[in-house]
């Protein structure tokens, strides 16, 4: 096993100011996995859902190279629900409504085939189960790559710093860091972050990009700039997918490699914004893929010689 | 004459979450010809100031290789004068007082030795004295480029829509696109703002970059993330003149130039913030500069070889 991915698999109603749905299929996890499947395929997923959930989607993950046999199907009880509507500047939203349902007593259980995966994926999720499911690898993976939020540092901030010390990469988003590190300035909230555990963090901006530090370097990505954003949901957890899908595919974790993986990363978020959620991720080809690689590029390369070097 | 700048030569008095300056010197000429010297010396500025103005300021700029042939000093008058006051975030200020002062009834005057420069800057001020300064050119400048803000929109757009028509680049910041578009999307305000006449659009993000437009193309460059931004005012001026003054010392107006000297306009207003006033900008030295420019070639080059290519 290559990748393990552990989060939500969800159903989600959203409303942005392009639109409404009813329940569609969502969930950390479920981004995390359809992103990384465009670059591997030895991968498995741990999760839990309801008997509600459409056996159909599952089939689907597994065609897109997913080992669903970490995911636990509670027949008699219901998936994760969230429901939220977006503002009229697509960064901002209000949650309407969650409810937690086979969630609530939610404990996860990695199979045997899957604990000893190189790359490890802790998507958004409670931090006592994040940690949970570290323990229960029988070999330390290669690179632990941790995403959380703000919800976590009101509940469970110290749960949270405690993950920290066991992870390589934290992904979180610029109000998080500010709130995770008290800091306002993001160089400076990314020193004292880079303090607790990790090795890497990575500052997630939404449409201004992302931050990519360690302690020594700094990387910028951008985002695409957009002609409309359709639906932020699960944008950062298919850019969490692209980034370690990437990583798994390559073996490589030098910090140049992280570089490209943040670039396919931000690429397979570009495309997650364009449709409702995960729809624009199920038949998205390579080639797209590269294509919008291409794009990035152009977007930032320039060639400036300069005389001291 | 390579290149002519216009705008407000000023007094500043500000406040920002670090500290609070009595009347220091400021204005968008300013700091367009500071910046701007970095590059070129064959460089003139069109200008008013009182006789409360401080002639070593005046000389300095002298040294600095601008000709101040174009300032007219109204003896009896006072210079113009803004102050105000940052918010914690450093991106919005309030206004605390503004007097125009020797600005009421400004007339700019073209001296007959600049009139024929290849490259002119219009710094903010109000549009219909813009046009005034492109109708004393006897030559067409190869690029003009136009800086203004939300208060010209708000008070004279009729003027700003007709300087439109004669200008090659536009530099504004994102509020500003928004509001001269009617477009949330920065995208699709590019794309109408293009059909107003500029062949290029700058889109001023802050801490968050730069967007350049034209009709095919665009390409970001990002803002260097910094422990702290100490001081933002003059900023934008400050990345127009690194701009403009690149381009005027190459003379080289293709998009792949334009690139470079976004990315020159960025280091300078990374210098800028990091005291208050034009201070940084005084004793910068071309190795700084250059330091600074390898600082944003390692932000943002990755290398990936795309199978397509």
């Amino acid at each position: 096993m290559s990748l393990l991915a552990v989060g939500t698999v969800a159903f989600d109603a959203i409303e942005t100011p392009f639109g409404k749905t009813d329940k569609i299929v969502g969930g950390a996890a479920t981004f995390i996995c359809l992103s990384a499947s465009q670059f591997t395929h030895k991968m498995g997923l741990v999760s839990v859902v309801g008997g509600d959930f459409p056996k159909e989607t599952i089939e689907l993950l597994k065609q897109k190279g997913v080992n669903m046999d970490g995911l636990q199907i509670k027949e008699n009880e219901k998936t994760f629900f969230w429901s939220g509507k977006y503002h009229n500047d697509m960064n901002s939203r209000d949650t309407i409504d969650t409810q937690l349902n086979v969630l609530a007593d939610f404990v996860p259980v990695v199979p045997e085939e899957m604990r000893n995966a190189e790359f490890l994926m802790l998507g958004n999720l409670m931090p006592k189960l994040q940690l949970d499911v570290i323990k229960q690898m029988t070999t330390r993976p290669k690179l632990i790559v941790l995403d959380t939020m703000n919800f976590w540092m009101d509940i469970a901030m110290d749960d949270l710093i405690e993950n920290l010390k066991h992870i390589d990469v934290l992904t979180i988003n610029d109000g998080e860091a500010r709130q995770l590190s008290g800091e306002y300035s993001l160089v400076k909230a990314a020193q004292k972050i880079l303090k607790m555990g990790p090795k890497y963090l990575i500052i997630k901006k939404g449409e201004h990009g992302a931050l990519l530090f360690n302690k020594e370097q700094v990387f910028f990505a951008p985002a695409l700039p957009l002609e409309d954003v359709f639906d932020p949901t699960g944008a950062g957890d298919t850019f969490a997918g692209g980034f370690i899908g990437y990583l798994a595919s390559t073996k490589d974790i030098s910090f140049e490699n992280m570089k490209r993986a943040i670039i396919y990363g931000s690429a397979m978020a570009s495309f997650c914004v364009e449709k409702f959620g995960t729809e624009r991720l199920l038949n998205l080809t390579s080639t797209e893929v590269e294509e919008r690689i291409q794009e990035f590029v152009d977007l930032v390369q320039f060639d400036i010689s300069l005389v001291n070097e």
